[in-house]
C-alpha cells in the first residue's frame, strides 16, 4: 500500500521562463474564495463583471467576452470549432510552435488549412499575409499574436483592415502576448481573440479568456443547438447550420450560459473565475497602457542584463515580445545542466524551446506578477553565477549593473512597488 | 466608465442542492499554494501523486488515471471523442438529463447514437441493456451512474460482465455519484470512468478525473498522432487510426503528457490539480468505503426528516444516490419563491431540476464536505420554517425530529468530526 501524501507544499520558485509564471498572491487569495451555487445571484453578477472587465483587458466593447473553462489551448479550440464548418478554408501565417498548433487544431475541426512559414525569429509583413489571403481566399485567418517558443510579436495592426476588404474572419491567439503589449480588439478589427492567464495575466494556468466580434457571434449563433435534456421544444432555429462538433466548446451553448438566458452547459468552474476575475480586475485598475510599459521597461532591462553578460539574443529584435526574450546557448555549454543549477541552487526556472530551437536558447520570461525590478535583477545575478560554474567568461557584474544602468537612464521604478 | 470592481467576497451560502456544494476548507486553501513549473521536478511528482490517489477513489489499477483540465463535462468528452470513430455505434440507455448529454456529445463525435429511455424516476435492468446491446451490437455503452436530474443511481455491477462477453467498451459518467456510492472500476469491468470535484468530491467545478482501462488505452494509442510544432519526426505511428477530431481531448497526447514521454500539451492546471489532489487525499485518507458511508447516513437522515415534514419523495427509492434525493413540491405552492426564501433568508441553497421535473420537484444534496450533521439539521429546520410561512401544514420539529431519531437509531456521527 503506497503511503497518503502529504497536503500541498510547494517549494519556493521564481517563475521566470516563457510561462506559467508566479501568479499575483491576490489571485491566489481570490482562488480560496468560499464557493456559492452556479445560479446565486451573486454568482451570475460575478459573471457580469468578469466578463466587463475583460472588455478592459481585450479593449473591446464586444458583449461576448466571457471565459472557457480550460487552459488557453481549450480557447483556442472553441473559436476554431465554433467558427470553422467542416471543409471551409483556413489560412495560418506559422511563425513558430503555436502556429503549428492553430493549424493542427483547425485541421481536427475539419478545416482545409493553408498555411504560410517564415523563419523561426521572424515575423510576417502584411502584404505577404493579404498576398496569401487573395490566393487561398479563407473562411478564416487564424494568427498567432506572440508566440513563446520564439519569443516574436506578431504585427496586427493592419491585418484586420485587410480581412474586411477580403470579407475573412480574423483570429488571434494572444496567449503570450495580452497585457504585456499592444491589443486593441476593436481598433485592430479582430474578430476574435483567446487568452491563459498563465502569462501577463499573472494568474493559474486553467482559464481561457476570449472575446468575439458580433460578426463572429452571427456565424457562431447560424449554428445554434439547444441540447434535449433542456430544451424547451420552441428554443431551436428551424435551419441551424452543421452543428458545432463539440459540446464543450460549442460557443453558442456557452453564449446562452453566459448571457441573459442562462442556459445551463458546463457548471462553471468558480473558483478559477475567481481568479481570472482578480486577474482583470488588477489590470484594469493599473490601466492597460501602464502594464505593457511596465512589462517593456522590466523586459528591456532583462535583455540589457544579457547582453552585459555577453549572451547573444535570438531572434528579430525589432519583433520581439516585451515579456519574454530568448538568448543562445554559448557554444559548448550544457543547457540543460544549467537550467537544472538555475533551479536547484537559486530556485529559479528559466525556459528552452521546441522544435528547431530545442536545446540551442534559453528563454527568459519578465511577465505578469514578475515583471518587476527585484526579479530581473535577482535572475541576472544567479545567471552570472552559474554561467561562471559552468566554465562561460562573464565579466563580473556584467549583468546586473546593465540592467542597473538601463532602469537609471529610464523611469525607475523602486522594488516592489506595483499599482 | 464602469467603476472598477472591488476584491472577491462571495456572500456565505450553505449550498445544499444537487451541486456545486461546498468545498471542503482544506482544498480551497490547497488552490492557493504557490505556483511552479509545469516540468519542476515537483510539479511532475505532484502530478503522478495525483494519479495515484485518484486510483484509490476510482477502486482501480489503471495507469492511465488523471484529470482534465476542464469541468465534468469536459472529462465526457475527452472520452467519447477519443473512443469513438466516426460513423460507429454508441449505445446510450437515457435515464435522465445526463444520458442526454452522454447521447448528444456523442452525435456530435460523430458516432451512430442509439437510445433506450425509461421513465426519469427509473433505472435499467441489466437484461434491458443487455437486449439493447444484443440489439444495437454498439462499438462502445456510455451509461451515466448517477444522474442528478431525477437523482436515480443506474446499479453498474452486471453491466461490465456483459460488455465483455459482447465485446462492447463500457463507459460510465460517474460524476454525481463517485465517493458517495460504490463504484468498483475494476471489479465491475468499467473500462472508462468519469468526474468531476463538485459534488462528492468536495471541491470546486473546473477539473475533471478519468480513468481508462488498458483496453481503452489500446483503442486511444491506435489514433496517436504527435503535434507537428513539437515531434521529433519518428515519433509517429506507421498507420495511425482516424486522428481524434479534438487537440485539447486527445487521450492519446493527455497521457503522453501525463506518463514518462511528458510531451507537451496543454500547460497544467497547477492549481486545479493542487485542489483535485487535495479533494483525493482527503477521501482516501478517510477510506472510501467510510466516505460512501458518511453519504449514506447523512443522506438518509435527509430523507427521513423530508418525510416527517410530509413530503413525498420523487422516485425509486430503491435506486436513488445516497447524496441527492428529489422531494414534489405541494400543489400549489411557488417553489421558486420557497427555494428564494430559503437562500435569502438562511443563505441556504436547494435545487429545483431539468426538463420534465422542472419546477416539480426541490432535489437537497448531501454530499463531499457538507454530508454532515449540522448541515442536514439545519437545512430541514429552515425547510420547516419556509413551508409554514408559506402555508404548507408541517408538524412543528416533524423534519429535524425524524432526522434526529434517524441518527440515534444508527451509528452516530457528533456535529464537526470527520475522519
Amino acid at each position: 500500500m503506497t503511503p497518503i501524501p502529504d497536503q500541498i507544499h510547494p517549494p519556493q520558485r521564481l517563475l521566470m521562463g516563457p510561462g506559467p509564471i508566479n501568479a499575483d498572491p491576490r489571485v491566489l487569495r481570490a482562488l480560496s474564495a468560499p464557493l456559492i451555487g452556479q445560479y446565486d445571484p451573486a454568482m451570475t453578477h460575478y459573471m457580469n463583471e468578469t466578463m466587463q472587465l475583460y472588455r478592459g483587458v481585450f479593449e473591446t466593447r464586444n458583449a461576448a467576452t466571457l471565459l472557457i473553462d480550460g487552459t488557453s489551448r481549450a480557447g483556442i479550440e472553441a473559436v476554431l470549432v465554433s467558427l470553422i464548418q467542416p471543409g471551409e478554408r483556413v489560412l495560418v501565417p506559422i511563425f513558430g510552435r503555436f502556429g503549428h498548433l492553430l493549424r493542427e487544431i483547425a485541421e481536427r475541426c475539419g478545416a482545409q488549412v493553408h498555411t504560410l512559414e517564415c523563419e523561426w525569429g521572424e515575423v510576417f509583413r502584411p502584404e505577404q499575409i493579404e498576398a496569401a489571403i487573395r490566393e487561398v481566399q479563407p473562411t478564416l485567418l487564424a494568427l498567432v499574436q506572440g508566440d513563446t517558443s520564439t519569443t516574436m510579436c506578431q504585427p496586427l495592426e493592419e491585418i484586420g483592415a485587410i480581412c474586411r476588404r477580403e470579407g475573412v474572419l480574423f483570429y488571434s491567439d494572444a496567449t503570450a502576448s495580452l497585457a504585456g503589449n499592444p491589443l486593441k480588439t476593436d481598433e485592430w478589427g479582430l474578430d476574435a481573440v483567446t487568452a491563459g492567464l498563465q502569462k501577463c495575466l499573472a494568474g493559474p494556468s486553467g482559464s481561457s479568456p476570449l472575446t468575439l466580434s458580433p460578426r463572429a457571434v452571427e456565424v457562431v449563433h447560424a449554428r445554434r443547438h439547444v441540447e434535449a435534456g433542456i430544451s424547451s421544444g420552441d428554443d431551436r432555429l428551424a435551419e441551424p447550420g452543421a452543428r458545432i462538433r463539440s459540446n464543450y466548446f460549442d460557443l453558442s451553448m456557452v453564449l446562452d450560459y453566459w448571457g441573459a438566458l442562462r442556459l445551463n452547459h458546463h457548471t462553471e468552474a468558480t473558483s478559477m473565475l475567481y481568479g481570472a476575475r482578480e486577474c482583470a480586475r488588477l489590470l484594469v485598475n493599473e490601466g492597460m497602457d501602464n502594464a505593457i510599459a511596465r512589462h517593456a521597461l522590466h523586459g528591456q532591462a532583462m535583455v540589457e542584463g544579457l547582453k552585459g553578460l555577453g549572451l547573444a539574443l535570438f531572434g528579430d529584435q525589432a519583433h520581439r515580445m516585451n515579456n519574454v526574450s530568448a538568448v543562445r546557448i554559448p557554444d559548448g555549454l550544457d543547457g540543460e545542466g544549467l537550467r537544472r543549477s538555475m533551479l536547484e541552487d537559486f530556485g529559479i526556472e528559466i525556459g528552452t524551446s521546441f522544435g528547431p530551437l530545442h536545446g540551442k536558447v534559453w528563454r527568459l520570461g519578465v511577465m505578469g506578477y514578475n515583471a518587476r525590478r527585484d526579479t530581473v535583477l535577482t535572475t541576472l545575478a544567479a545567471l552570472e553565477q552559474t554561467l561562471r560554474r559552468g566554465g562561460v567568461q562573464c565579466v563580473a557584474g556584467g549583468g546586473v549593473g546593465a540592467a542597473l544602468d538601463f532602469y537609471q537612464e529610464h523611469q525607475d521604478q523602486p522594488v516592489g512597488e506595483r499599482p
